[in-house]
């Protein structure tokens, strides 16, 4: 058993080292190349994805009772594939089973427990094209996208979080000896033990668009640390930790272990289990993301647990001035359009001094930045193959309706556009909306417009604009901040700011690196500073309170 | 200024380094002798504390509104020592003022910080013998306990706790190059940097029996994480920590620092000054020791802070056989008498066989054991000053009436005794009662009974002591317990307990090693695994919740 945490060892400390300095560094490939994978693993992959559908989901949930197949593909293929279905019922008996699989779990200690996860990561690794298929389709990413987020980085940032946690387990020796000289050639001795001890059950609540990236690090973390899991994906989005609970359970069985220490607990909408789930004392640690409001209602109902929860953000983007127009609403624009805009990372609200910014292409005006950006825009999507692998699908009826609120506002600057989608006739696929207002004329921007829809919003001045920037993250949350400047000065302010309010924040970003976008090890994704989430992806904080530790001490 | 980080550096990391070893390590000496302090030392610490007495202590709070003496020394002595009185008034006044300490604070950076606070420990430390004085006539100690619990060890603890910080707010470097390979001699190239972020406020509320030991690790990590912290003392415990919030003011604002940075809050019994603090929402971390109902009441109502909280606890011991009878007794006995039980980690409920257990002197039944504990007691309270020094005083009123209940009752096997205090003529000085009963005769044992008051407590066999251990552990808390067996397996099974319920356990402490002391840098007090603490001083969790990284990034 061993075996695998000698075999593992060398990753673990690669990817602590990384963590530690920040360079960029990865673990798992994120090109789906052939010149990566070789020539046959993208056919496998489908192949393993296609299997599943049409079919029942073979895995074992305790307290399951009858099938249920609650996903609704935004790319509208044929889908009925159906889960072992969880009812309030049933909740109570995962619990029970989950809790009977954590004593010989604790007991194997954080080596034993390290190899077995990162062994269970690298199963999930050599299965990235099937996790891509099934991320695409349940969340409306473009494959490549669905690629990369879905598997090669979600499995990063599942390291990363376990790294940390080994390294804050094994912090403190598992024995030491204690010798206090106590007077003349006297001296006291214990002989002193440690042991971690698990929190308690881990309950993981699943997002539609970033199923794995968003659940994997809290999934994994807990686990590494002596936690049993349970798994509650958003019921449209299933299949991708379907997959992943399926292979850590058939890991841990294969080397001994109870595999209900991660298991699977699916409904159909509305049937509110995650609340069920939430308020079952034994579940101490709850890793959420999600709306702010069930946010709220958890950090509220779940006190028996400790909430990792990424909520809403409202996040901006400062122009004050620029030496490369062009390379920052095209840089924008990309950003806005990446994914429709379902992206918790995206920039949603572009603050704008009403007089217009100093370029490098002279004073550009509000109404020159809105033309700039509707022509990046167009550009991004004028060629169907290549808009729909940006934009990607829009993931459900809210987010669509969200789109047509937004196209009814008297302030559209640039309206959306129905596109095809090349492979999927079926799919919603939208160009961003954009709405123009002024700082004053209402709240509509300070409040989160989940999806391809940003507000330019024009304000007396740049000092204004980082007034209100501040106020927006303070009040409603922000995980990503753009600003666009030439003046030292400004940017200072600026980076006063984002070290006031924990806002991850990109300083003139105009060439081919996006704020939405983060690197495991590199970068931390929330901050826990602001309303938009208590977690950091990873910051220690994110993996102390999963474990305590227990003292034995003896004379020797 | 960074002189100072150079100057306390080296102490930083032997601190870290024996934190992680978890050997015998002390950076202040617990020995009053004048070989370690000189001559003048003693009669120079008693000279300063004497100057306190009937006058004004002179500190500036920022919203109090005259003057209170609120405190009633056990010891009996004339006291009449007057500090600024906050009211629910002046509460919004001093969080306005510690909030506008913070930005300075927050930009000196982690580095600066840790010099600063280590040289407030220091000057801390050379008053070692003013403290203790303070601590003796507030806490009723016994001068060697006061000097070392309340000065020397303290002061380690903080130290362990402001070490671990420092870690883990420079584990991630200030910045970093981030360089990723994007296709033939492409790169993209970051610059980032990582700020540490205060999390708000501290606001540390003190305990009586031993103000600066629970008091100084939450006051000094919160502040070395760059947060403005207000310290709000028990009503008659005050003196020690304003002469450490003094201290703390006068060393940062010859520093160049806003002394507001630690501020001290005083009230009079009963006006209920630690709610109206902890529900003031910039408040964001609390540090508390007390009783289980008002930990409950912050945590359920000091929502937007993090809340580290130190309970009751009802700490075991389970007597199941031995091989040194007397050792065991005696060691039993002056746990229980030191500081009269009024420690969170007494020994409050002895678990029996009523069967008897085997002993190195053969068979002893529960009657044998109340007869040696009695001769044990005796034994150590013969001797009217060592009795005093070993017992200290009763600290208030409160412990009194429940060694009087006690008393009352029926079960009472060795009674509690009034002695003369050799010093303190008015000092009410109690030697332990002990109470005998059958584990389901009534339920009395499974509440805390803090004071000199413990229960030997009949079970129907060692495995339902075991049994019963955990089921008080998981109801009623525990922070320390102890085994004594000379059964391999017994002693198994009991450290499988203790790792479950994270109670920091002694096996067989039979010497002059006692299950109430614990050591900063080897042992953890407190667990946060169970009722008794939602902190452990010091693990990593201890930490990392009083500060938030935030990070800009910008194209090279």
């Amino acid at each position: 058993m061993d075996d695998l945490w000698e075999k593992h060892r060398p990753l673990l400390d690669d990817a602590y080292r990384a963590w530690r300095t920040r360079d960029h560094w990865s673990a798992f490939p994120e090109s789906p190349s052939p010149r990566v994978w070789g020539e046959s693993a993208a056919a496998a992959g489908l192949t393993a994805f296609e299997a599943y559908r049409g079919e029942a989901f073979a895995l074992d949930t305790p307290g399951a009772d009858g099938w249920v197949a609650p996903e609704q593909p935004p790319t509208g293929i044929e889908w009925d594939i159906r889960y072992p279905h969880l009812t309030s019922d049933g909740a109570p008996l995962l619990v029970s089973a989950s809790q009977a699989a954590l004593p010989a779990w604790r007991d194997a200690g954080p080596h034993r427990r390290a190899g077995l996860v990162v062994e269970i990561l690298h199963r999930l690794a050599e299965r990235s094209f099937e996790l891509a298929h099934a991320v695409m389709h349940t969340t409306g990413q473009g494959f490549v996208m669905a690629f990369q987020a879905g598997a090669a980085h979600a499995l990063d940032r599942a390291l990363e979080a376990v790294a940390v946690a080994v390294h804050e387990m094994t912090v403190v020796p598992p024995e030491a000896e204690w010798v206090k000289p106590a007077g003349r050639d006297r001296f006291q001795r214990l002989h002193k033990r440690y042991h971690i001890v698990p929190r308690g059950i881990g309950l993981v609540i699943g997002c539609t668009t970033f199923p794995t990236w968003n659940g994997f690090p809290g999934l994994f973390a807990s686990l590494v640390c002596g936690n049993p899991v349970i798994v509650k994906p958003h019921p449209h989005a299933v299949l991708p930790l379907a997959i992943a609970v399926r292979i850590a359970r058939q890991t841990l069985a294969e080397h001994g272990f109870d595999p209900n220490l991660v298991t699977l607990a699916v409904e159909a909408d509305g049937e509110g289990l995650a609340r069920v789930l939430a308020t079952q004392t034994d579940v101490r640690i709850i890793d959420y993301t999600g709306s702010s409001a069930f946010g709220a209602w958890l950090e509220e109902n779940a006190r028996h647990a400790v909430v990792y929860a990424e909520k809403s953000a409202v996040n901006c983007a400062l122009l004050e001035s620029t030496d490369n127009f062009t390379g920052m609403t095209a840089n924008l624009a990309y950003s806005l359009a990446l994914y429709s805009g379902q992206m918790c990372t995206t920039p949603r609200v572009f603050l704008v001094p009403a007089g217009g910014i100093a370029t490098d292409v002279g004073k550009r005006g509000v109404d020159d930045i809105v033309a700039a950006l509707r022509t990046a825009l167009a550009d991004l999507t004028a060629e169907p193959k290549r808009a729909a692998a940006l934009l990607g699908a829009i993931v459900d009826g809210r987010v669509a309706a969200r789109v047509e609120e937004a196209m009814h506002r008297e302030d559209v600057a640039i309206p959306s556009r129905r596109l095809e989608h090349p492979d999927f006739p079926a799919a919603l696929v939208r160009t961003p909306v954009v709405l123009r207002t002024r700082f004053d004329a209402d709240d509509a921007y300070r409040a989160e417009w989940f999806g391809p829809i940003a507000f330019i919003v024009e304000t007396p001045s740049p000092e204004v604009s980082l007034t209100l920037w501040e106020d927006i993250t303070q009040h409603s949350g922000g995980l990503t901040a753009s600003v666009y400047s030439t003046d030292p000065a400004f940017l200072r302010q600026a980076e006063e700011i984002a070290t006031r309010t924990g806002v991850l924040t990109a300083l003139n970003f105009t060439a081919d690196t996006y704020v939405n976008q983060t690197a495991a090890f590199s970068d931390f994704h929330g901050s826990a500073a602001n309303r938009a989430a208590t977690a950091a992806m990873t910051d220690p904080a994110f993996v102390t309170h999963r474990f305590h530790i227990a003292e034995i001490r003896q004379p020797r």
